[in-house]
């Protein structure tokens, strides 16, 4: 018997036509997917798919057992999350074992601050594994506001709103174009940040960017918390004839 | 007759599977397509769909007026694109107005350097006009490294090659990933970049991305120069339990 082959397939941002010719191949005809999510939803990869899958297909829900109860700084959390993580690749490397292709559902691209690198990292060398790249959700967000985001020799940073305050405003004041994931209950620090940086009437901010529920504002305009799929973007203004 | 409309349709890195499905749909289906190139080349948004347009295709091959002959910095430089892209938008406006739809075709994403983005300014208050998103060059090449890009809290500095060579150094020391584009020929000030910033040895260049003749290197091993479809990469090495 052959051993199976695990797939790290990028969705791209959200619209099912967005999803690569390739992707598209590999979900459609996937006998197992596996797909991360928080305990009690149904998860962005997997709703993403929604009415692709093959009727027979088998799912492995990978459910993160940490929430917001531990803090990160917590060796617990770390621990746990290196646990779950060691559950999930044996139970991947068991279906491959006997025979069976997995494609793992990835919002965005794969290796761009993906879930799925922790188990990439822990199968590879055990594991035949693959890597479909994808259009990222920044992509999708900045095609969304409708003007071009990035010119001539523009600097672009693409930070997280989980770095420290001082961290972000720090950064926001030295780049031309500028991303920020991982928004979320970090917005009010973020626009803080962009405060004290001076850039906070450049920025925008896209929730669900290429999904159902898209919305694109001026951040200086969004008073209430945002979801975690939220981007905050500064467009470049660089070298334009 | 009603208007037609001008698609700027991302192809990602260079493999047709690595098309969107509504970019694979616009490009086989389209009886316009556009696309840059440089005098007496094929251009490379024009070799990835090689064998995907229809047989009767009406084709707009766009040849940038400069070359290596005036330097960046010499007036004449901007003078000249600018009437380049003015006669371009003329035409695609004309095709529109006559009812045709249009598909530019566009290497990775449309409003990530791209210069689709200068059509798209001078065409957008008058015709109408449509962004594809597509998967990035970078997203091609650092999946091409077989190793993930960017973890939990990593900052990505995204830098064009063609910036003064202490700009690069101090960018690339203040960074957690890297992602170098336009390379070519500023290879070697890129490298002597890296060095300064004590980085070299981390570095990998990623040639053709997911095209044919694509090749994985660690940059200090790399002598001779690189041609434009190149990207330059460190990988980040943040919070992983
Ligand atoms: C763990 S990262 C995963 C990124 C993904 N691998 C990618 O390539 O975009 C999650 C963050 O991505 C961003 N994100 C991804 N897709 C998005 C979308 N369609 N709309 C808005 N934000 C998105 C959000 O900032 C979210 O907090
Ligand atoms: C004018 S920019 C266009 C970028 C494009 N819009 C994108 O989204 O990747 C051209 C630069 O992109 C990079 N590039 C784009 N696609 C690439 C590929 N498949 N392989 C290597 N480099 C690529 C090279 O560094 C090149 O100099």
């Amino acid at each position: 018997m052959n051993t199976g082959r695990i797939y790290g397939v990028g969705l791209g941002p959200g619209a099912q036509d967005l999803l690569s010719v390739r992707a598209d191949r590999l979900v459609r005809g996937a006998a197992h997917v596996a797909y991360f999510r928080k305990a009690g939803r149904n998860g962005q990869a997997r709703a993403i798919v929604e009415g692709m899958l093959r009727a027979d297909v088998t799912e492995f829900a990978m459910e993160y057992p940490v929430t917001t109860e531990i803090p990160l700084s917590d060796p617990r959390y770390n621990k746990a999350l290196a646990g779950f993580y060691a559950d999930c690749t044996a139970h991947l490397r068991a279906l491959a074992g006997a025979g069976s292709d997995v494609v793992v559902l990835c919002e965005g691209d794969p290796f761009f601050y993906g879930s799925f690198m922790h188990l990439y990292t822990r199968l590879k060398d055990t594991t035949p594994i693959e890597v479909v790249p994808g259009i990222t959700g920044m992509s999708g967000a900045w095609t969304a506001t409708g003007a071009p985001f990035t010119w001539g020799d523009d600097v672009l940073s693409v930070v997280m709103g989980t770095l420290p305050e001082d961290t972000l405003a720090d950064r926001i004041a030295h780049t031309d174009a500028l991303v920020v994931m991982k928004i979320g209950r970090n917005l009010p620090k973020v626009k803080r940040a962009l405060q004290t940086a001076g850039r906070l009437r450049d920025a925008w901010i896209v929730e669900y960017a290429q999904m159902p529920g898209q919305r694109v504002r001026r951040l200086a305009d969004v008073e209430e918390v945002t979801p975690y799929f939220s981007i905050v973007l500064i467009h470049g203004q660089g070298r334009r004839p």
